[in-house]
């Protein structure tokens, strides 16, 4: 090991080891930088946040530089060089087949040495990592402006649900929410549906003066995040007792469910008789504590209806450190075997 | 009138009026340059056809160019010239405001000499012309790539339901129900709904060797009529006797259904006690006769229901044509009034 230095911000850095944990959502990109070591809490020696990174949303080259943009950032926050990265572990979404995983890999052989050690995975199974101190095994339910669930057994099977995108029915995302919200209003404005509280308040957040104008609105800017964005209105007419923002939350609270009991299933987590117990690791907006209507509250009561020894996490740290922790417990594995 | 001369193809023009109309949906626009009187059945004297010119999908530059070029072509087919041109009668995709009308309005008078009589309207009210022979009266539903209803009463009462894209939830659409058929191959696949013939079918269609890769096709292009292209293997399919492909089009006819009931309703087309006769005119290729499962006719089924008065037709002629009759209709009433 090198030895420690402090950097301009008073952080060590600078020969010392480092590595290198990305969380890359639909929404932003956070690339943490910490020590190569084990220590608890581990702590944050650098910290970049971009946009979104995901290849199919913004392209392979846009993505790429994206990437190698924030990873740099945090190294130079952290007052670290390339040479010092032991290791990198990118969690990205659009990562949904073996061979997304494999060209990210190969790029990333281009910029690192050859001794870097690398993982590649969808930004669900750091997210999972960051709710079980970087082991894979339990399952997860992201759901920010995306959703997907993602299980992982201890013997390395490994299952998924949702996290499809907007076209192909991530209907509990924020996007869901906000997209089911939206279409509500445009109903009950051409009589195709019940008359909602959302109508105005969402036309008054968008200081628009009709639902004709949400046409124009929604095609103006592609963003899911931008959509997403509407999920508290929903959560606020809902507790304001509007049967329509109701029934959409209850249709989320629905598929999230639906999406973790299919990977809980699938992998039989809580096993042959569904009675054992495992992590189950909730992350994103959508299922942070939203006042009176707690879409993740409902969430996890729906799961312990079926799976009563699921256990809830909602983890202490973000997804990118889960990534550097996933990176280390990975490395300790590699060693042992 | 100028007098009448034969053109290089045989055809009529130079000199003599002519009326251009325009039909410009979500997947191709056609102008048809057709003679400045009224005669049955009216004579095509100039047709040229492009892309999409919705301004909210292809930005409004890309769309008045568009617009132009096959104006301009459909006249140069008829061997006529601008000045020759006594009517325009534009039915656009993404007209769906007062604004939206008077942009393009402004915009023709840039390129016509102000005698023009110049009309601008949604798509769908051209597509209802071309069913009463240029009448506004009754009720249109178009369900191609996207869908849209549309009803007008002889006193100039307008509604329209759905229409409002694929973000507002055109269920019943073409794009619609490919969207429903690929999100229920993801269910399929991650153990959220049932197995289905649609796996096979659409992976075979697509070149795709499992349903993960189907994530990254959906995204590769975001046209989308190249998703609507999907109808027929949803609708073979449920022909086959698959039970998910089946409850999808069940799906549709209901969202179909529910737009034009909206808007029968909202203009009591079927007068006060909803036994009146009014015309139903149906247009696009989710409504032609697709075999065995016919949507189209179990929408019909679905309307007489209620509307026990409403007779479907279903137009002889093409919707750029119902533009070009409009005009004269409205060009007759003006010389009236």
């Amino acid at each position: 090991m090198g030895s420690i230095q402090e950097n301009e911000n008073g952080r060590r850095g600078g020969g010392e080891e480092v590595i290198l944990g990305v969380d890359g959502g639909a929404t932003s990109t956070v690339c943490v930088c910490v020590p190569g070591d084990i220590s608890h809490p581990l702590p944050i020696l650098g910290r970049a946040i971009t946009a979104c990174t995901n290849h199919n949303s913004v392209g392979e080259p846009e993505a790429r530089s994206m990437l190698k943009q924030v990873m740099l950032k945090a190294l130079s926050e952290a007052g670290s060089k390339v040479s010092d990265v032991r290791a990198i572990c990118l969690g990205v979404s659009g990562v949904n087949h073996p061979k997304d995983e494999q060209r990210l890999l190969c790029w990333l052989r281009e910029i690192f040495p050859s001794h870097v050690k690398m993982y590649v995975h969808n930004d669900a199974v750091v997210a999972l990592a960051s709710g079980t101190m970087g082991k894979l095994k339990g399952c997860v339910l992201i759901a920010g402006t995306g959703s997907i669930s993602y299980g992982c057994t201890e013997d390395g099977r490994q299952a998924r649900a949702s996290g499809a995108g907007p076209v192909l029915g991530d209907w509990g995302s924020g996007y869901g929410i906000a997209a089911l919200a939206l279409t509500a209003v445009m109903k009950a404005h051409d009589g195709r549906g019940a008359q909602t509280l959302l109508t105005r308040c969402i036309l008054d957040s968008l200081s628009l003066s009709s639902p004709d104008e949400i046409i124009e609105w929604t095609y103006a800017d592609p963003s899911w995040a931008r959509i997403a964005a509407l999920v508290p209105i929903v959560v606020s007419c809902a507790e304001a007792g509007d049967p329509v923002a109701h029934e959409i939350l209850n249709t989320a609270v629905y598929e999230l469910a639906l999406s973790v009991k299919a990977v809980v299933r699938k992998l039989m987590l809580a096993g042959e008789d569904g009675k054992g117990s495992f992590p189950f690791v909730m992350v994103g907006g959508v299922l942070e504590a939203n006042g009176k209507w707690d879409i993740g509250q409902e969430v996890i009561n729906a799961i312990l209806q079926t799976y009563a020894g699921a256990y809830p996490v909602r983890p202490k740290v973000e997804p990118a450190i889960g990534a550097a922790l996933l990176a280390l417990n990975l490395m300790l594995k590699e060693m042992e075997a």
